[in-house]
């Protein structure tokens, strides 16, 4: 259940062509003020800031508010301000993220904390969110500050919900989903709807793109936790089987406990308090008996759907057809 | 180089009524404010949250919002909700940098990361952050926000400084300034400004308010690391001797390097290399010989009268006669 979201491997030029094809321009500006934000006076911060700047990826959060805004109306320079805004309040998550998970490899790049320390991680998200904020508040309005400021501090509860549930294999699958709603797609969430609420969008139309990206995020999470448990370490930048070993329960797991009759249940939760080899093999059996991975992929596929559904009714353009694709693309890659 | 700012003890009910006196009204209504926004509807995540409030202490960046708003006009609204935003920040600092410092008490509390763990000091403090800027943007202007967002940034940014200092004994007295100034006067600084500004204090007396409250962090935050070498751990919640113990310089010893002979500075370093008896020995004749002790009051002294003529020509009010007692009192406490 980590928080990252990837939908290609970092060198995969056609992805990103596809995401960013009709706002390839604003996405450049996105990361001209990035690169310009995220700097420091001192030179010890100004590195570590500039490195934290590439952790974040393929700024998917960003290339979704560009298209949601284009898809209802005119892009303006609050775009850019808020793509910019958006990508670093990600990159502060994932960050603190990584002290939490202590995980040592990010996208092929060190963590932080295994860069530096822990200390760095803690003030560089810190550096990075209040900078978020910062930027935010030079928008004409406090609606930004306002939507900013309610998604993550959403997104930190969803974070300690998972934390203090964090060894609950019987966790209910209701609590799955209210987790990965917070901690995840409540920032894709943010994205879409400040994209089309800055760009003129209704009431209306704004809330329809605010539940795209609800469900797109749920969709993109499922997909990640899915492929925690069945992808191949050389597509992803992330050593794989960490919730497991952090015993996090993710989709796949919490169907195969819900399915399972008692005493394979039992038999089922000793395997992984007893971890490794024993662990994979009653996990891998249990996912096996009850199609518990089909389950899950049909659970994304669900939220995939209902994502494509918001899109009914607006009119056509290339920003739209990649709202479209995403749907699609969010789901093939835990195939 | 801790960040707290302990202008009493825990229980001193005296230096309380003389800060809160003109405006304990509304310190009630902050504490309210508080207790009623540091809530999650998780009761794993409430029990946090609700401990997080206690951990603040004095309250006394609200104290200055609301008396140099009361100093220079009238409170509305807004100064209560500021007031808590103010508290918020801080106190998500505090919790991050217990992390940081892996301290175990903290106001005669066990810190969260003791009484939970890292993690849950990583997401609370985030959670705590996040709310403050959530609250900041419900006042009427982008104005809160902005500040709010600026002054965050710097904390954070002199709080990278410290640590990428860290075992660096021959800091630059400058440098220690502008670290302490960045880490602790510029909350203070803010608190002030965002008082004073929405009482609707012309430009050049919501500057001056902050200049007041740069210099009295400033004064609060040197006298604080006197403490720490100086200090009897019955009077303060903390263990001493903790700047020192993580390498830290703090102004007594880079005023004692300073002033050593090359010969004398290299048998301190040394001494403090090797930590324990020879390393206090050694530190304590320094600081003597040099009267560093001293050096550093008169230092912290300077900066509490600068920030009493900043004050100069305001009408007279119960809430000015504080905000001048302050300025004597954050030196007394290292006496």
């Amino acid at each position: 259940m980590s928080q990252t979201i990837k939908p290609a491997a970092p060198d995969n030029g056609a992805a990103r062509a596809m995401l960013y094809g009709p706002v390839a321009d604003q996405m450049v500006e996105v990361e001209d003020l990035l690169r310009e934000q995220m700097r420091s006076q001192f030179p010890e911060v100004d590195e570590m800031v500039r490195y934290g700047c590439l952790l974040g990826g393929k700024r998917l959060r960003p290339a979704l508010l560009l298209l949601a805004g284009q898809a209802v109306g005119e892009l303006s320079r609050d775009h850019i301000v808020l793509g910019a805004v958006v990508e670093m309040i990600h990159t502060a998550t994932l960050i603190h993220d990584d002290v939490l998970d202590g995980a040592e490899m990010r996208r092929h790049l060190a963590t932080v904390n295994s860069r530096w320390d822990n200390a760095a991680s803690v003030l560089l998200g810190d550096f990075l969110f209040t900078h978020a904020f910062y930027l935010a508040s030079t928008t004409d309005s406090t609606f930004a500050c306002r939507t900013i400021g309610q998604t993550t501090n959403i997104v930190c509860e969803g974070e300690l919900r998972q934390k203090c549930n964090r060894g609950d294999l019987s966790l209910a699958e209701d609590d799955y989903l209210q987790i990965i709603n917070a901690k995840t797609a409540a920032l894709v969430e943010c994205s879409c709807q400040l994209g089309a609420h800055c760009a003129g969008g209704d009431l209306q139309t704004v809330a329809r793109l605010a539940r795209y990206g609800a469900d797109l995020g749920a969709a993109f999470q499922i997909a990640d936790d899915l492929l925690d448990v069945v992808g191949d370490p050389s597509t992803v930048g992330k050593t794989l089987g960490t919730d497991l070993e952090q015993r996090i329960a993710t989709l796949p797991l919490i169907h195969a406990m819900t399915s399972a009759s008692d005493s394979e249940r039992e038999r089922l939760e000793g395997a992984l308090a007893a971890g490794g080899a024993i662990a994979e093999e009653a996990l891998e059996s249990s996912l096996a008996r009850h199609q518990s991975i089909d389950f899950a992929r049909a659970k994304a596929n669900g939220f995939a759907s209902r994502a494509r559904e918001q899109l009914n009714g607006l009119p056509d353009s290339p920003a739209l057809q990649v709202l479209i694709g995403l749907t699609e693309f969010v789901v093939q890659r835990s195939h």
